[in-house]
């Protein structure tokens, strides 16, 4: 164990896990519990009765990893998923129960006694991981798209985290990348986690499915189109099945156009993937690499932009969430 | 006169302007020049013969303006169409005679006698300067787009000119914003600037006569729809007409596209639009922030992101140059 011990909680959709991290990003003690449950009549207000069970779960987390370590812990950090704001506060969370409008910093540094509290985006979270430790290290300028459900995003610039005025950057999953594309749940048609993310790669493959370009992965899905779900096409496509390879070529040339306008846009030296599809990525990481180099302008004239999958897991929101804390501002994290 | 002089040039595709600039951003003289001609044949090589021509130029004019004002002039910047790497070479200039390839740093600043020169891209010069002295001053995340012939863009995150691992942010202009669209001369179809550009306007626009909704542009352009030019909407909706105003409605959704892609990405607290656009996008300012609002994804839990009109006008470039020169270093640039 080596230097300060902060702790680090990655607070999903489903559920909420807890890290306590010394300064080289070593896990000294990891608490896990199932986010508390979606709202029921009279639950429905961030500041009602209902989101006391968030704040309860994450102050319960966050004293079980204090009495497990021989040391002591100043502070927590948060890794939250959506728009998390300069103060703490979750300002829109539509995949967190009981999420919108919740102050985060503030009701949870109450409930621990003044404990330093901070919160910040799940996906930039897991980008400070990843750069202090994992698939980023060592450059100035990187970017992490997480790929789940949806899309989430972190960016690294000239050495800095990039939190926006408002905290809100890195929300990369409703970029708008075909206008008149399938609708999204925001609204919109065409955003980028319509294609790229774990739904997307699903409805690539239903739409292949009942095209009858999928009857091996069709099978396996129990004989029905419409249950196609992205582990069967993984699952195919490592058995090297064809049609499941040419629908995660899709899903690759999706996510190599949006990385691709990223990096139009901030010209990272490296792009990090990392989420529930890394494994599925890099089945074609190849084919990812060579359609994000053609889509980039001026690639001949530039060095590679290498894309590379994620180290650090499913823990990197939570350790990220304890570098962040470990700082002890919003504003700056040293690289590692 | 205040404090320091710096000169910056903004080295167009077809002229060179440059200024003298003290530290408030008041230009003290003025000169401007041609671009050296199209490439012949026999000049084809950036360090060839024929590029000597572009650095002879910026050093008349960077001579003419020292031996204009009484002050001592210690550092030249440069604001270079294209990708201008950490060096200060020319990496891709596609719209620059004799540009790419060329070491404008090593050459000019030998061609000065050792005078300090530092170039970058003229995009991020002009954010600079806006950021500095013009719409954009007093906020620490700011995104600026030129919409001309193609589009620009420069960023400032967290207070920081953001220039990415190679010197390349900003080419924003070739982002796909829809892969089915028309095809750009990048090779690439859909890109950002085959819509919201002076081109993309034209095309628009001329998609639109040869469908009979423009009969009055028609008109202003001679009687032949493949005559229109984005100026002949431009006056046309200035006097009203409706069709025009429609065409401007096409061009300010396409444009909102791209910027509600970039706030989702940046967050920044205000996007300025500069440019030989800019009067023509104010004329339907309030249908392009109806429509950004629209398509920012959480726009009801943010604060509104304004989109404002650049204020310095075609010598943003060449005060933004002079004020990175002033910095001394391409990576830290103080906000005024």
């Amino acid at each position: 164990m080596a230097g300060q011990v902060t702790i680090g909680i990655d607070m999903g959709g489903t559920k909420v896990l807890g890290l306590a991290v010394d300064d080289e990003g070593v896990v000294l003690s990891e608490v896990r519990v199932a986010t508390p449950g979606r709202r029921s009549a009279g639950e429905n207000e961030p500041d009602g009765e209902g989101s006391e069970l968030v704040i309860e779960a994450l102050a319960s987390v966050t004293e079980q990893l204090r009495d497990s370590i021989d040391a002591e812990v100043t502070s927590v950090g948060v890794g939250a998923p959506g728009l998390v704001d300069n103060t703490g506060v979750l300002r829109f969370a539509p995949n967190l129960p009981r999420g919108t409008g919740l102050d985060v910093v503030g009701r949870l540094s109450t409930r621990l006694g003044g404990m330093r509290t901070v919160v910040d985006n799940d996906a930039t979270c897991a980008t400070v991981a990843e750069w202090a430790f994992g698939a980023g290290t060592g450059v100035t300028d990187a970017v992490m798209v997480t790929l789940g459900t949806g899309i989430g995003g972190g960016i690294i610039a000239g050495g800095h985290v990039v939190r926006g005025a408002s905290g809100f950057a890195g929300e990369i999953g409703h970029m708008v990348v075909d206008p008149t594309g399938p609708v999204c749940p925001c609204g919109k048609r065409g955003c980028w986690e319509r294609f790229a993310s774990g739904s997307g790669l699903g409805r690539l493959a239903r739409d292949a499915a009942h095209a009858g370009r999928l009857d091996e992965v069709v099978g396996l899905a129990g004989g029905d189109a419409e249950s196609v779900r992205g582990e069967h096409v993984t699952m195919a496509a490592k058995a090297g099945d064809a049609g499941a390879l040419a629908v995660l070529g899709e899903l690759g040339w999706w996510l190599a156009l949006g990385l691709s306008n990223l990096a139009l846009v901030l010209d990272p030296a490296v792009m990090v993937y990392g989420g529930g599809l890394v494994e599925t990525v890099t089945l074609v990481l190849d084919k990812v690499q060579a359609a994000f180099d053609g889509l980039l302008e001026g690639h001949a004239y530039r060095p590679q932009v290498k894309i590379v999958p994620a180290l650090l897991g499913e823990r990197a929101g939570a350790i990220g969430a304890a570098l962040v804390a470990r700082a002890g501002d919003r504003y700056r994290v040293d690289a590692a």
